[in-house]
């Protein structure tokens, strides 16, 4: 056992890198974000952060991934500088995987790793955890971007609406894009809902909602507030704590969860590696749900 | 729509100017900081992080300043290095403004903002955001600096202490000026009492005390929490979630503002933009609120 | 009275050096640490950040330790390079002064305080806030070191299991760990029970835990949540806010505390003092505890 | 006269904007880079950055730009996300300013700028400053990006090669693509022979190898060493001095110069604005050169 | 010995106080500031910094100030918010002391510091390093601050401006300002200069110009280029490297050196100490200079 | 090819990891520091940073490592927080190399290294960069630490004092240590000597001191001034530029190097990564010289 400051830089310091499994996998992509860029430094920073996470079990179920065995696979191929080619190259190699645990790069990401994931399962639940829903048509002309991830998603029936919940929305948005998102079926739960009602009623809810078929988890960051993720794109004020994010996570145990992301971590904005530690701490959760 | 990143450097990327109704103005002083200086670099900081909040309505009240109307009319001159002719300097430039929404500058600037907008209104209700009462009778020997403002507002009858509520008080202070403050009829709601009590019942207990007549709202930044505004000049650990500050803004619709400042932002001890995004965040909840 | 940023350097700005009654002494020593050094920078940073308290009592029991009298008798000297001299250095150094409250340091340097203190009062109650047990018998092969402080203080005797209580825990841990220690009789209150039980229930189950008889307080700041002490060399997120522990604290007042430390302040890894504040306002609500 | 600290955020603070003459505009681009993106923030933070520079005259030559006249005409659009759509956009608007003195925004800019000045003026020299020949076909699959600028310049005639010197290159490359260069009839001036041979013989080989002819000029950022401007996206050691690079330029009057640009500086890693008053200063002193 | 890190914190770990011979003492002083506030905070961080400085001799003379003695008497009292106060107070403290080496503050410390001395000495020799001559009549407005410390020094005959020479300039300024300190009889060495100089040469001719008299050392620490001193309130970039300062200051024993100030230090601007450091060395060197 | 920042994280993004031929590994151990820690993060910063060193040949030479050949042999172990089972752990690991480039760790990993080599060659001439000499017998009493390795190096017949020369010495250091290095034969090379010298006559002159034999290359990061390396834990003022110590290592051609290593950068004080570039490229041009 190496002390922590010498655990190798996969995630958890993971040695296993065939593609078989449950695998994780970063995409340095940050060409759709509309403010602050640098998520593309995120995986490497979120494997860096994850060594806080490799002596021991998860105490909430005392699972260990290094024990049940997982794959780091390394990072995706991208274009540089070009959106729809990147977005071609992650969906490729998205769909070459059984089971993708994504460290993002920006929310542009999640629509390809829909795409790959959908042609196998047919339309999905989404636990989307954000500050902004993401249902935006486009982005200040941008038709394929981070703003409109979820957009594309619904449009594409890539993931069922009525079973889709989002948790943390907080930014301004127009009336009638929440109106159109709530419109499709989606249930939005706000930031200050998830204050007033507390973890236990939130994850109740998203039990309810996406319900037994297959289910993906998109989290991005900046669900968060920025006291606990400066490191982020596009931050807004009054996000949850992250013991909310992980009180909920821990209670999702049994969902056919088939796949996720953590996204939109920007190490240049980050301080003491706190954020890439939550999102290191969220995909560590995840593979105790599903390994 | 310009991206996120290329808005305009005035609060919101707002491009009218002219000084009628509901004001934006900055005021770089931060002469009467007793701890670290740099307020004076907070209005260019506040109106920077603004940008995240130009692109929709607010979803609470799906209202838009830039929609309804709102001038930026840029900063207020001060005199260099001098604190009488600063305050004498600011209370002539608010003077001239119909509604002032400011922002900081130390705390020193809420009483010439209070003399000049008291000679219109008689003596003003206060809601007071604040770790600090400041209402001592002077700074360290300095009569008139930023731990004081209150002292003078009530000597000097610019605001009604029964009808003024401090929140989230919680730094060391002599009894004598506890005692003092509450003699003369203000109401102290301490940072605990916040986060034991929530935020609508602190809501609620604002709109009592404030009652129907004129009110001010001034918001330290230091009433939150240094996890969410480590950019200030005198912290104090324990302090708000800025959920929390926002919820309970949120719930003062209705009450008769007739001016506000945020003040204390200190850019230079900053990270990723968050104590300027607060601040901004509240000021824009404010125009929400009144326009 | 110096305006804060002038007052000197010691804790709190004390003059007092003498080694009699309460007394506060810095212990730079952080060789322990299994991840990110740094420690050993931690005594000047939390008395420079203790400056923001100097200016009155505290508000909760109206008490100013200045006033009640403390001595800062300065820093422990230690080893250079070396754990073992550097322990025996600190026991005998704490066996010279009748209360110590200190601040650290790593986490190891519980052990020498509970070894000096031990020999005069039998084995202790211990309250104790961490993210982690410290219960392992080694850290990554070295026997003693920051993650097995409290495993040798109980095989040592010097701390009563059954008077023990942790409060914070929540990072990864084998089960074996666990079960070892609460096997001893240890109780453990984790991070999301702090959450969700809320303070006040916290602080009457460490009364419960404690008793009557002789305690010590080891606090150590990573069991605040990395968004309210960002400078520490092992966080987790998840964990305590600050008023969360602050209003623990506060109602613990009448038991029998003899002697305290703070220790895992990482100033390298610290944003504006914030980490540093923190740790000084929790020593400072010690003094008023039992000055 | 305003302090420092209130000057509008305009470059030096200017009132004017009106497109004719001398123009000033920010180019907020930095999709074309290979490594640390950011460079989009860049106008913004060299504007503040300059306020530094606005009280009074450049002592090398007695000249004041805000005396003699120019416009902040602001930022140009560029189209989100998208590289071609970006370029176009920008030598459309670059077209229409009689004599832009850009900032960037990452080196790909260079080339729309260089599209529309060179229809205007036919073949270019240039003076070009940089840590690296940019003269890379393409940009690890990317044609068009930073590295590659100058090749396309070539390659479409928009520069005389003959009339082009390279000045502070050191960054690793093949050697082709070196040879490639030189082939063409490009000088290169190494760091290390700015070091060894000193600005004033620099300048003078400047002056010799661009003629009397239309001259443009492109400094990017990385051109002086990282001790001087950590701030950019691909930082190479052992680079120039700001002394070095302002005793050249302030060594070129004369020339014919009929544009230029400063691009590459990208404040997410910038240390106390250096970089950015460092980009200021060499915009300042070309605004003096030609105004 | 205790390692660098443990050393107390006053200068070089000093433990002699009594206001005898050479002392030391700091200057929390930062109002008189066009532009970064923050210099208050420097004494401290020039006491810490200094830790590096205290395990051996000078290498350029073996001598260690410790050995031969000086005393490190603490700060100066100022007044809160308040220049002319602040200036008086100032004046008096030092008047005080027989030899004073002072740690600003910002530069308008100056004047109450040579109005002290120039009482004992009659006019004094000045060797003044600085980007800025400070010969302005007032800055912006106001008469006293850091831009006409010795506009007023040479007015109130306080120096000789034939004795005087100024090290590094190199901002902007009007040419009525140069003129008239030329005029006055100051020989003014500009950065540049210094580069093509040599320290050697700018040695000599130091002192050819303040020959053998009663001389004075005001070492603004923004004669350093911001690579090297990024901590300051006011950076010019070309500046000196540390090492032509102290080749400089070496060279300048046996003048009659009767005082000394480092100021314009502003630690919340500074990047791991290095502007700090930079100042310690600097009051350092004088020490051995003229201890 | 992939993008600068895709490339895998070892040095240069070598895949190659079998220990024979040239080898790169890490040292992460900093227990023999004795100001700032952190040293045992560098090896993964340096592998980051070399990233910018990827895309070409050295220009100097026209040679790329990734094309003639090494190994990155990945990090030793070390024993968590103990001096002497950590030099005994990397001394047999050394052993086991052909030819080794390591990069610290702190300074005192040099003995083990050199122990380890000298048993296969002899006595080793010597090419030290640092800025202290390196040569006291204890450091605050530790024998074994970052300020002692070339005494023991000297006392244990490690290297050939006659054949050890050390470039860039500043730091305060008593007259007697000097004398003792220099009676044994070292050839001193101060930093300011380097300044006035210039780097080709120090190459030349270390060409003459090292001769023919065997020579080890020990370049400790704060020989460099702390502009351009403020990541490291003993900074001292006046050292030398970057291209300075470029220049020199580029001129040592044809020595028959044995082995080297690069230590004391310190990442938690880097800024922007230039330390960890710095040190990069060191190793870079070592490579270069030796392949």
């Amino acid at each position: 056992m190496l002390p922590t400051f010498m655990t190798p830089p996969s995630f958890l310091g993971c040695q296993r890198t065939s593609p078989d499994g449950l695998c994780v996998a970063g995409i340095p992509f940050d060409l759709g974000t509309t403010n602050r860029p640098g998520a593309r430094f995120a995986p490497q920073a979120v494997r860096l952060a994850s060594r806080m996470l490799v002596d021991g079990d998860n105490p909430s179920g005392w699972r260990d991934p290094l024990q049940f065995g997982f794959a780091d696979v390394g990072d995706f191929r991208i274009a540089l500088g070009e959106i729809p080619g990147s977005l071609a190259l992650i969906e490729t190699q998205a769909a070459a995987l059984p089971h993708l645990a994504a460290i993002g790069g920006d929310h542009t990401v999640t629509l390809p790793l829909l795409r790959a994931l959908a042609k196998r399962t047919g339309p999905l639940g989404l636990v989307h955890f954000d500050a902004h829903v993401d249902t935006w048509p486009d982005n200040f002309g941008q038709v394929f971007a981070h703003g409109s991830a979820f957009y594309h998603a619904i449009e594409e029936g890539l993931v069922d609406p009525a079973r889709m919940i989002q948790i943390g929305i907080r930014s301004p948005l127009q009336r009638k894009t929440w109106d159109w998102t709530v419109g499709q079926g989606v249930t939005i739960v706000s930031a200050e809902d998830v204050h007033l009602r507390g973890p236990i009623a939130v994850a109740e809810l998203i039990r309810q909602t996406v319900g037994s078929g297959a289910v993906y988890l998109s989290f991005d960051i900046d669900a968060l507030d920025p006291a606990f993720a400066p490191g982020t794109g596009t931050p807004e004020i009054g996000g949850l704590a992250t013991w909310q994010a992980m009180a909920i996570l821990r209670r999702l145990g049994g969902l056919a969860f088939a796949g996720m992301d953590v996204v939109e971590v920007c190490p240049p904005y980050d301080s003491a590696e706190i954020t890439a530690l939550a999102a290191a701490t969220v995909l560590w959760q995840y593979l105790c749900l599903v390994g």
